[in-house]
């Protein structure tokens, strides 16, 4: 078990920078959690929360254990979602340090998953902590967490399941704060309130193979294929919402896999993305997708994968709340904003109101990944007064 | 050695079956020999020819073995050129034989190089026997054969080199046979007097890396190449010449290389190859597509390799010897052409003219390579029938 010890200072409480630091030292690379939850679970017991493991696996997935926690059983029932695990380190060589030692420099902690986002649980974690004694006796809400260890994953033995089985227990909160790093450069500048979808598609072009001397007994299928591209490019899906960016398609990759330069190929592939906003849905993009394919004339195979719808919180009492924490603390009011990859409030969406906020991201997922002291500090406070600023307005 | 026996018939002379059946069962795929040379040298030697055995190596390429025979020094002299290297068996469970057991069931010869161009090999080295021994001492010609082991490998350190040695040393005919197998699916139906060239380059544009969720911070390379394509497709280079079909360019492969659905790739790259006419040369043709790729404004990297100029021998004595000789033995008139793939005539035409003429291509590079021994018969009938016209035309 964790010693609390190594997490608390000395004489003193628990503390957000060696929390995040004991976090980061758990190698919690997605599937593995090599202790994450454990301590997460530990500090939580501490305080009083309610906790449940639910370790979940399927066919030809990695068990991967989760941990939802609950304070309370009053209203409202606010939750704070996020994750252990973490993406691989990359080129190791890119560090300046052990991506897994946690160290500080300059007032910079440094390490894998600082900025995504175990700086922010930390954060969380001291700041309900404070919260829960401030309130005392006169807490009468709920305060939980969603803590997964496969967001960077797969993502389907964590935050699905979990909230499957907090609906089969009567968990499912009023809000969900989630707590990805949301901020492009400096904290407080963006709060997400929804997200684009994000539409997959591998669009295969059949021909017959051949010698380059005798086209006319082979059939070229890149011909056909650019074609069929060219008319996926040749119109804008749209000219954006009020809370969403323009729907994007980007062809990501074509593949021939002919290295000969005298045959002439058999088969011809390319995947494109579509990341997409609230005037679409996967099912209308096929449609479109489709239409504008099939008008080229040339056969083509279509697989399809919808890895997120596109949602909206809209701005309300919710989003108002996070703002004027981030006002109060920072002096700036963020931009409510949906641009920017997928996360876990797209499965979240389907049973309350979701927003996200957390560090800085402009280190995630790369070398040296970092947060600064400050930032870490000024999070917490901003995350206390959003319950103080929540809780209060219920 | 090579154990003359095995190719003689009991009691009788040499005969282009078994000749063709013991060349087969050297399993000579490029670059390695397995005795084929030894045996062409030997039965050469028997027939009174002079040999030289010309192996080339050069740094990064494998040891080909050469052959180069003469017999008689006087006017005129005539090379037959061919190769004794083999494709690669391929798939071996889609033969139905051994590929190196020179199998003959139903009057068809079986077995890789049968057609491509074993078979072609020892029709004309037993025509040639046939015709000396008719001339006796009224041979007052050259007969030459130049027979490499490069012909289906990279071709640098076979016909090329053989034909500078030749010049060296005073050996350039004054006409060249190539036996490589010219018709499509009836012996008789093609003699080709020219081949198309073939122009090979590399497209390559550069992007920058990134998420497809944040487009205005990289840069997709893909619509851009797919631009490029389009701009050397817009347009037919050609439309033919009177002895050569329209330059024909074929997109051979695209690749990108990335695997994840969530990257804008960093680069993208095609392959295509032109075959074209008389009417270009590589260095015009590089004109060409560099003119048609600057109008797009999409910058690109091009590399590009000629394996081959466009080249005739126009019709005339040479190739009418050749028709009137298929005539004769075929009853129908060969059609003149300059389709297909390229062949070492494309080195040769550079020291004399150039004709090819030999077996029915339809099986050649495929599984269950096989010759007709009828078609082996009459292409020997034809050959010794070349032979009497050349010489007594000149
Ligand atoms: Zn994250
Ligand atoms: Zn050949």
């Amino acid at each position: 078990m964790v010693n609390m010890s190594d997490i608390s200072l000395e004489g003193g409480g628990l503390d957000a920078v060696r929390l995040a630091q004991a976090l980061i030292r758990c190698p919690s690379v997605t599937p593995r959690d090599e202790g994450a939850l454990d301590l997460v679970q530990a500090v939580l017991t501490d305080l009083g929360f309610d906790c449940t493991r639910l370790p979940f696996e399927s066919p030809g997935t990695a068990r991967v254990d989760n941990l939802f926690a609950r304070i309370g059983t009053g209203s409202p029932h606010i939750c704070f979602a996020g994750h252990t695990d973490v993406v691989p380190v990359g080129h190791p060589e890119r560090w300046q340090v052990d991506p897994f030692a946690a160290i500080i420099e300059d007032d910079v902690l440094m390490g894998r998953g600082a900025a995504d986002m175990k700086g922010a649980i930390a954060a969380f974690i001291c700041a309900a902590r404070d919260y829960l004694a401030e309130m005392g006796d006169g807490f009468s809400g709920s305060l939980s967490f969603l803590i997964t260890g496969d967001e960077e994953g797969p993502a389907i033995n964590g935050t699905v399941k979990v909230l499957e089985w907090m609906a089969g227990q009567g968990h499912i909160p009023d809000m969900c704060l989630v707590g990805e790093p949301t901020n492009p450069s400096h904290l407080g500048e963006m709060v997400k309130i929804g997200r684009r979808g994000s539409f997959n598609a591998r669009l295969l072009v059949q021909g017959q193979q051949g010698h380059v001397a005798y086209p006319h007994l082979a059939h070229n299928p890149i011909p056909g294929l650019i074609r069929l591209l060219d008319a996926l490019g040749a119109e804008r899906l749209d000219e954006g919402t009020p809370h969403f960016q323009p729907s994007n398609l980007e062809i990501t990759s074509i593949e021939v896999g002919n290295h000969a330069t005298n045959v002439i190929p058999g088969m011809a592939e390319a995947a494109f993305n579509i990341r997409f906003n609230d005037l679409h849905s996967g099912e209308s993009l096929e449609r479109w997708v489709r239409d504008r394919l099939d008008a080229v004339g040339v056969p083509y195979e279509l697989t399809i994968a919808i890895s997120g719808e596109a949602f909206l919180t809209p701005p309300g009492p919710f989003s108002e709340a996070i703002s004027q924490a981030i006002v109060a603390r920072l002096g700036c009011r963020p931009e409510l904003s949906t641009t920017g990859g997928t996360s876990d409030a797209r499965f979240i969406k389907n049973y309350c109101p979701v927003a996200e906020f957390g560090l800085v991201g402009a280190s995630m997922h790369k070398a040296n990944e970092c947060v600064s002291l400050s930032d870490l500090a000024a999070l917490g406070d901003i995350y206390g007064d959003i319950l103080r600023r929540l809780f209060a307005y219920a």
